[in-house]
């Protein structure tokens, strides 16, 4: 009779059941065995935000099957066939023997467990800043269902009134959402200048202003240099520039880092992010040990390059790829990430696939083609929303890099067709003439991410030449102001407007009022409108009457990140 | 001095604008005219029927810019620079000389326009079925700005409580759903054995279940033979099985037929579709005139077959290429449709993109493999909807040929997603790794896209066999009952069940209730659950103890088209 295989896994979060479950339905004579740290498996940790601010209260349904089935050993056994054991640890791998030793953390008694194969989904842990004060009392993470229990605790206790949230990334954010929608008062604080690193500095503005509309406050660019106790619970945080904050809770959101110590001590190879260094199969330097999730680095697919991407969507998709290939042989791949992300911020939503401007460049990519679009997600009459969206592409080959979008309209088709189309390889000029789904429930006649699409096209072939608010402002800071011209209707010019020196033509006046623009032809005039669609076509109304220096401001005051008149 | 060329463009709806403002923009000493024979221009055609089922009630909103301003002769004029003729018709286009002879609707008079090039954008018309009485008052289409008045005064005035749509497809299902939001009485005639033939007979289906659950009926299969008349006004149908239906309304919605006398006249070719024949440059056999919109064939870039596709997004790409060409020489192609789709269908949406099933098999595919997919749209805690998708590939290069998509959930992306992948000519292999945007608002850890792409590489690997709803049913029919097993808990089957003979042993038991199963292991099981994945996860289990014929249900109870027990 064949031996049977044996599998186990590390880790029962995400990649872990997922990569377990995957081996026993594709060998069923295997034995496979997860060992899980927390008492908990298969948590949904990307609801733990929206369970902290109340969006539901069923704290089981962060653990459970749509069908209601609390994801425990006893589900993972009978549905699975899957053992699985919690609260152990694995405290070695003994690569030689293949063997792990596990210890059990109520009683702290240890065994050994044999395998054939083996897969480590050890995930990552909350980076923990070295700042005085650290571990006082008051000082947590969202990390875990301990985590998320202590802090919709203090939702429901209405004890705390003042919170920091240190760290402006995406966890930062949905935490920071979390607890204002718990009716804490919250600071985010941000090292860099900007939040939400993911999305260039414009439209991360964008997004900082829409938070701070939310009474959420964010201050950017300054470091956090201690946490303040008294009689050891914390009290407040003191940052660099000497500013005090009181608050009686600061949650760490200062990134994760790959729990791979395990690993190491193994002698497994590490790669140069500091994630287990696997191949497409998701197999680490020892051909009988696979790796999945947060622990690991993945292959960047338009970089090339090494990169880490911890999201629990991958998570899913890696753990399948190597439950298959440790069962079934190396079967199949994983080809990696195009760092496709989202969050909810609020009542806007912020999206990126691919590389924004800002890492592009630091990839060292030259040529690079960027423009800004806003819009409407549907007609108006369909009770539209904004989307701002920003394309990055390679200038030589058209080839479409990156797409991020913000606003409260609907991001995540944008994002999705986005991240698709980058997969698929795509170039601008297969993006103007796309057949994309349209209803006016549901999109503008022209898709918003075609409408950007077009103008890119128009700017690569040198039919527009746009100016974003970031050069603008640039220039007006150093006192060159060009001619301004904002060619909206009087009533939207009375309600809105950025005050930056602009003359007010519209568009449909401006072929019969061009003495009211420079005589110097050859001075530089920015157009724009709402958001720049007019300001475009009073741009080509300008060229076509001579004047040579003529740019449009890409998306329109609706894209413009700084402090507006009106 | 160079001569100023001119353009006339023949149709101000959609496709006729978009290409005359885009040929001034790029040639802005062109002479740009636009002939239109309705008093409006621009017309959002497909906001009809919100306008007319009272989602909105600004008339104006239709006609208008998102800022408000109302896309009129003058509008066109100062804006875009382009003369504008309303109610104004060409009733000849002379090739040789280069004219179009133009008459004014309102006065009779006739003038003579030259051109250099010529765009035609004649559009559609409903087609009229020959029927006794198509010519009563109270028979009707929902075509023009004035059929929109026309419903929406019925809608305000109520006169009406009895109407029949004539004809499923999707202006027809719109039209009905606008209607029975205006409290009217609503019956939808359908020759056809299905509704929204752009979908797979089983999921028109449930599109078509969704419908009568609000209370508006729908009969499909029958052929109407009169409309009754009482006075010269419509009192009732009559069908060709006899079946009398009062009503005081009926919308003709039975698709629509290319305009084309124009240019038939004019002696262009027309295409074996019944629409006017064009390049890849949207240029008709005459190089001097171009066509775009609803009255031209276009190519199908999966077949590679002509079609037609009168879609409002597609007019305007159209518009778009050949206003660039008209006036810069053949610089663009448009590379055709694949036929992307989506309509509201009350509170489901219904998408399709690519081929269906039977328009594949229609094309003449062979090796064709389909899989449904019935799942949430994001976790259930954040409120999530059902989606239920099909996905056709072509087994022997595993290439996404189309995908389509019901449900209350979010079709809208799931179907631009399909479309960029289908553009992208990604494979199965591609789709199963795909990294779209996952946060909980959003959709699930593995969207529904990639769950429906890793159940077709299950199928296509051999480790799912799924039998459609359509065939289990057939076989039921047959009185060949196959061994049903629905795998899910007592309390689910409790409250909804298909009740087709089915045996419940919920998964979690099934390892340790192996003898309730048949004893003979060559006998056909057929699992399920609500959405077949526990269903797909039972049928694991009981091929590795033994059974050899055992299939899923693909898309559970969810996917069921037929009336359930329960």
């Amino acid at each position: 009779m064949k031996e049977k295989r044996k599998i186990v896994v590390i880790g029962g979060s995400a990649a872990g059941p997922k990569a377990a479950a995957r081996a026993k339905r594709l060998d069923p004579d295997a034995e496979v065995t997860v060992i899980q740290k927390a008492p908990e498996m298969s948590m949904a940790s990307c609801g733990y935000p929206y369970f902290v601010g109340g969006v539901f209260d069923n704290r089981n349904a962060l653990l459970s099957t749509p069908y209601g089935e609390v994801r425990d050993p006893n589900f993972f056994l009978h549905t699975k066939g899957v053992t699985a054991r919690t609260e152990t640890e694995v405290v070695a791998i003994d690569r030689q023997s293949h063997n792990v030793c596990c210890r059990d953390l109520k009683t702290g008694a240890t065994d050994d467990l044999s395998y054939d194969k083996l897969i480590i989904a050890t995930g990552a842990r909350p980076r923990k800043p070295v700042i005085p004060g650290v571990d006082l009392e008051g000082v947590t993470t969202l990390q875990s269902m301990k985590d998320a229990d202590f802090l919709r605790k203090i939702r429901d206790d209405k004890t705390i009134t003042k919170a920091v949230v240190i760290g402006g990334g995406l966890i930062g954010i949905e935490t920071c959402e979390a607890l204002q929608l718990s009716g804490i008062d919250i600071t985010v604080i941000e090292m860099l200048p900007q939040i939400l690193m993911f999305l260039d500095w414009e439209l991360a503005k964008v997004l900082e202003n829409h938070v701070r509309s939310k009474a959420a406050n964010v201050i950017t660019d300054v470091r956090l240099s201690s946490f303040i106790g008294e009689a050891g619970k914390l009290a407040g945080i003191r940052l660099e520039n000497g500013t005090e904050l009181p608050c009686q809770l600061a949650i760490l959101a200062t990134g994760v880092i790959p729990d791979i110590e395990l690993a190491k001590n193994a002698g497994l190879t590490i790669g140069e992010t500091g994630g287990l260094a696997v191949n497409e199969f998701m197999q680490t330097s020892d051909p009988d040990i696979y790796a999945v999730g947060d622990c690991v680095e993945l292959i960047h697919r338009i970089t090339g390059k090494k990169t880490r991407a911890p999201f629990g969507d991958l998570a899913n998709l890696e753990g399948r790829v190597a439950g298959e290939n440790a069962v079934l042989g190396n079967q199949v791949t994983f080809p990696g990430t195009i760092h496709t992300g989202i969050c909810k911020v609020f009542d806007f939503s912020a999206g990126s696939t691919g590389l924004s401007e800002f890492r592009a460049r630091q990839e060292g990519y030259e040529n690079l083609v960027t423009v800004v679009n806003a819009s409407l997600d549907k007609p108006e009459f369909m009770g539209a929303k904004l989307l701002i969206s920003k394309m990055v592409v390679n200038g030589q080959t058209g080839k479409l890099l990156g797409v991020q979008c913000v606003g409260p309209g609907d991001v995540s088709k944008q994002i999705a067709t986005a991240a698709m189309a980058i997969l698929g390889k795509l170039t601008v000029s297969d993006l103007v003439t796309a057949d994309l789904p349209y209803a006016p429930p549901f999109s503008l006649p022209i898709d918003h991410f075609i409408a950007t699409a077009h103008l890119m096209e128009n700017k690569l072939k040198g039919r527009l030449v746009g100016i974003s608010a970031v050069q603008l402002k640039a220039q007006l800071n150093q006192g060159v102001p060009p001619f301004i011209l904002d060619v909206r209707t009087p009533a939207e010019f009375d309600q809105m407007r950025l005050g930056i020196g602009e003359t007010l033509i519209p568009v449909g006046e401006l072929r019969d009022r061009l003495g009211d623009l420079p005589d110097d032809k050859d001075r530089e005039v920015i157009c724009y409108c709402k958001i720049s669609l007019r300001g475009y076509e009073a741009a080509r109304v300008l060229k076509a009457a001579g004047w040579k220096n003529v740019k449009v401001l890409e998306g329109g005051i609706m894209a413009w990140p700084y402090r507006r008149e009106k």
